[in-house]
């Protein structure tokens, strides 16, 4: 089981956004640049987050992408199901009914203990990224946040941020 | 994200072996008939499973399976282990070193918050599966427990099951 890779890369790329100034928003090319990955692929994220409600993108000369909501609005799960989609992990395909003792489906009104297991595991997973939103990973997104690199990104962002309408 | 389908099937093979009584065992391809799914593809599983030590495998001419350890010592997350690989579903590719502001490596000694939070959540659902053995699913895999289906399924049983030395 793999997440994709664009989940870390959308993750970063909203956690980014969140430190832009008010009224900034930065280019999908400029997100490809500061993660060093290439610019179609994260695009492809961004439009996924885009379409889920997490950023938005500002048309015109200027366009670029800001978070649509407030960072404390948007979790880390948000952001895994805009990017893998919000279905369960585990599929139950009910194979207690198949075969020379297959349960009839009046016994099978409720999942199967089985079924019922991995469902709750996977609600203690997004759960726990439900609890995570965007402004209890600032702090340390960005390695252990020595001053002199955040100054850095803080450079970075004053340059490369286009104002939005 | 998805799991593969490997993990219902090898979960309801490992619950069917656990009602199997003492000394006896199941062949991969009663396995499969039983779960009305294809043989080889069972076969694959019990081999996972195997490897994994949770089941063993009889030689000679009643060869079956059997579980290698009690039901109590066997949980969802182990039978899930063997069938997925215990890797973790979130691969952090460390992206925050890349790009003009990449953190340096000094900066980067434990994990970000992002990659931190994913793991996080996978521990939450690995404890959760780890939590419920075969002893705890035994109950109501096979459907709402009707008498009349479990009577069908010890007679399946009686009937399919081999000797074991």
């Amino acid at each position: 089981m793999q997440i994709a890779k664009g989940v870390e890369w959308a993750a970063h790329a909203a956690a980014l956004l969140n430190a832009l100034p008010s009224g900034k928003g930065l280019r999908a090319e400029s997100l490809a640049r500061y993660h060093g990955v290439p610019g179609p692929y994260m695009a492809k994220q961004l439009q996924a987050l885009s379409k889920a409600g997490i950023v938005q993108a500002a048309r015109g000369r200027h366009g670029g992408y800001r978070l649509a909501r407030p960072a404390n609005e948007i979790s880390l799960w948000d952001i895994m199901a805009a990017i893998e989609g919000p279905a369960p992990a585990f599929t139950c395909t009910e194979i207690r009914r198949n075969g020379p003792c297959g349960a009839k489906p009046a016994e099978c009104k409720r999942p199967c203990a089985i079924a019922a297991s991995f469902h709750a595991a996977e609600t203690a997973y997004r759960e726990s990224l439900k609890a995570k939103s965007l402004v209890d990973i600032a702090v340390d997104v960005v390695g252990e946040s020595a001053h002199e690199h955040l100054r850095d990104v803080g450079r970075w962002l004053e340059r490369e941020a286009v104002s939005l309408g």
